[in-house]
């Protein structure tokens, strides 16, 4: 807690809202990583004396006030009926917005996940507003409503390669990195020999097929995890053509969905984490786990990598494309000490600093009285 | 124009606003009773000389003041990219929601159509809200949302089988029905013999397949028309099982989805319309278009049909899930006087009449100082 020494420990306490809708309960039980990020921050300035509100669902387990928005994640069986399943988006999504208008003067900060839905909204909301966004939004749609509501609200970036990806006009603050529980996730310097992972959602824009070719070229075997992309068009025919042949069980190995502690043991195991990304990667929480447990991340250039990886220093960043450099990398992965990919996680991407972070950046921009 | 005349034409006027989501262009090149009601509404209220303003996409063609949203429909190939055609809906409707907001105090009345979603933002809006809803909302999700902001704006009910539905606090005006420019109808007194009609969406709720076991079962030759529901989870299968197999382009056709000018033309010819609803069918515009045509209309009495058609003189009205009873029916739908069907339309299903009622409404509750 270096931040709140310095300020002479007399730290004005925030009331704090987490705003999301409700797709999964916090903790996730699977695949989650905005989840992640949202507990971690809730847990942190709850720890640090600040009043926390979290809209979630009803099953969600956090501290500080859980401002619950549904019986069950949406994306978690909340419905059973295929007829309304499109309406069940938006009627959760429309109660949450509800909610956060008729509280928002209970609170000094709203700090924003739900990404651009909630931008119109922020012109009636009486609180400070902060973006955190999870995505890319370079697509000219998204720009249309970023450039329309830059001003509505700080916009907080997760990394530079995202703070580029915004319009110009849009009100950024500095980049704030992502951060994890270090110690969560074990060390380990003695990884499966030859054992590559790909860990995500399984789209074409994160690159399976690469992570794939590499294996086969490399001899290596590969270990995938993560959930087949059916929310997306094209999600289901990319897994059935493009993946599912190339799965033997023996060399390339699919374990389905992870939970938190089978996503830690597959990270720790590996000699190598592969990030094969094709669109400009906003930030990758799987890429700073993976340095928490050792393992070495081998990336194409494309989005944030080059930021979170140190090249040939905790992994290799190889131009966007090039297979033939990412081979390469497999191949001298030995190079790579596996004890300082942990000291940089330590260092750079814990929870800790993650939240003080934030807490400073809304300590500065309460003080200062002009609602934006 | 019956009602400003009662008023002794000193009727004020008004600044109405009709909201609703950019799906498709107004009018509409195909589907979309929706977006056929907002333009007849559109146009009512511009003739009697209220200042309107339709929240629609820029392609759109309505006198008084378009509020551009979108280039095109959202469901119009606005995006050509599938990997974010989910975000391309939150993106629009977020910026028609936006601007409603920014813009609410430029009106006198809002008059809402794009549903459930508007209702938690009513709290902030400067105009009285009026929502005409399209569908119907039994599910105990939908229930949820309404309960909660039942008293936020007034609901104008499309039928009382749809009033019924919804819970018991919301705040229901009198029923409006729908209505249609019965002229652009022309009446038929000689339909094509032993021809029968399904015309909507084809989804199961909407009882195509029983249409087809009653024409099979009749010998009455039948036309489907309207456009496979690929939207829904389960639409395309339903399709592919209960449908396409029974095609044979003779006695069962499908002629896919079908223009304005093009339904008007399969109305006219038909001896009658099949009506086989599943769902409480909140009310049903091709009923009416039917009727404007002189075409009786066979329905199941699962919501507005009994409402809407008078059994045996402007059709049958079927007890529910009765194939035998619907059979009957068509056997003996040479005892409908098809003018009889017409006359129907026009005393009870104009725009004319639609328009004036809700102006009516609008003149009464603007009147009374509350705002609600």
């Amino acid at each position: 807690m270096g931040f709140e020494r310095r300020m002479g420990g007399k730290m004005k306490k925030l009331k704090i809202a987490l705003f999301q809708y409700p797709d999964y309960k916090i903790p996730a039980s699977g695949y989650g990583p905005k989840q992640l990020i949202i507990e971690l921050l809730a847990r942190g300035f709850h720890k640090r004396g600040h009043k926390v509100s979290t809209f979630a669902t009803a099953d969600s387990q956090l501290p500080g006030e859980i401002i619950k928005i549904s019986p069950k994640g949406i994306n978690e069986g909340l419905n059973d009926n295929p007829e309304i399943q499109p309406d069940i988006e938006r009627i959760y999504r429309s109660l949450a917005i509800g909610e956060l208008i008729r509280r928002s003067s209970d609170f000094d900060i709203i700090h924003n996940h739900a990404g651009f839905t909630l931008l119109p909204v922020v012109q009636v909301l009486k609180s400070k507003v902060f973006h955190t966004l999870h995505g890319t939004y370079t697509n000219k749609h998204y720009r249309r409503i970023f450039k329309q509501y830059a001003q509505n609200g700080y916009y907080v970036p997760i990394s530079n390669a995202q703070a580029k990806t915004l319009p110009p006009k849009v009100n950024c603050t500095e980049v704030i990195y992502h951060g994890i529980r270090i110690n969560d996730f074990n060390f380990n310097s003695q990884p499966l020999e030859k054992t590559l992972l790909f860990l995500g959602r399984l789209a074409k824009i994160k690159g399976v097929h690469t992570a794939i070719r590499v294996a086969k070229q490399t001899g290596y075997k590969l270990i995938i995890a993560g959930p087949i992309d059916i929310a997306r068009r094209g999600g289901k025919e990319y897994f059935a053509k493009e993946i599912k042949p190339h799965i033997d069980g023996k060399k390339i190995i699919y374990v389905g969905e992870v939970n938190h502690s089978q996503k830690k043991k597959l990270l720790r195991k590996s000699q190598a984490l592969l990030f094969p990304v094709e669109w400009e990667e906003a930030f990758g929480l799987v890429m700073i786990e993976a340095m928490a447990c050792g393992t070495p991340v081998i990336a194409y250039d494309c989005g944030s990598p080059a930021e979170i990886i140190t090249d040939s220093l905790t992994g290799y960043i190889c131009p966007k494309g090039d297979l033939e450099a990412m081979i390469e990398a497999v191949l001298k992965i030995d190079q790579i000490d596996r004890a300082v990919c942990r000291k940089a996680a330590e260092e750079r991407f814990s929870d800790e600093k993650m939240v003080d972070n934030y807490l400073k950046l809304f300590m500065e921009k309460n003080e200062k009285n002009s609602k934006i």
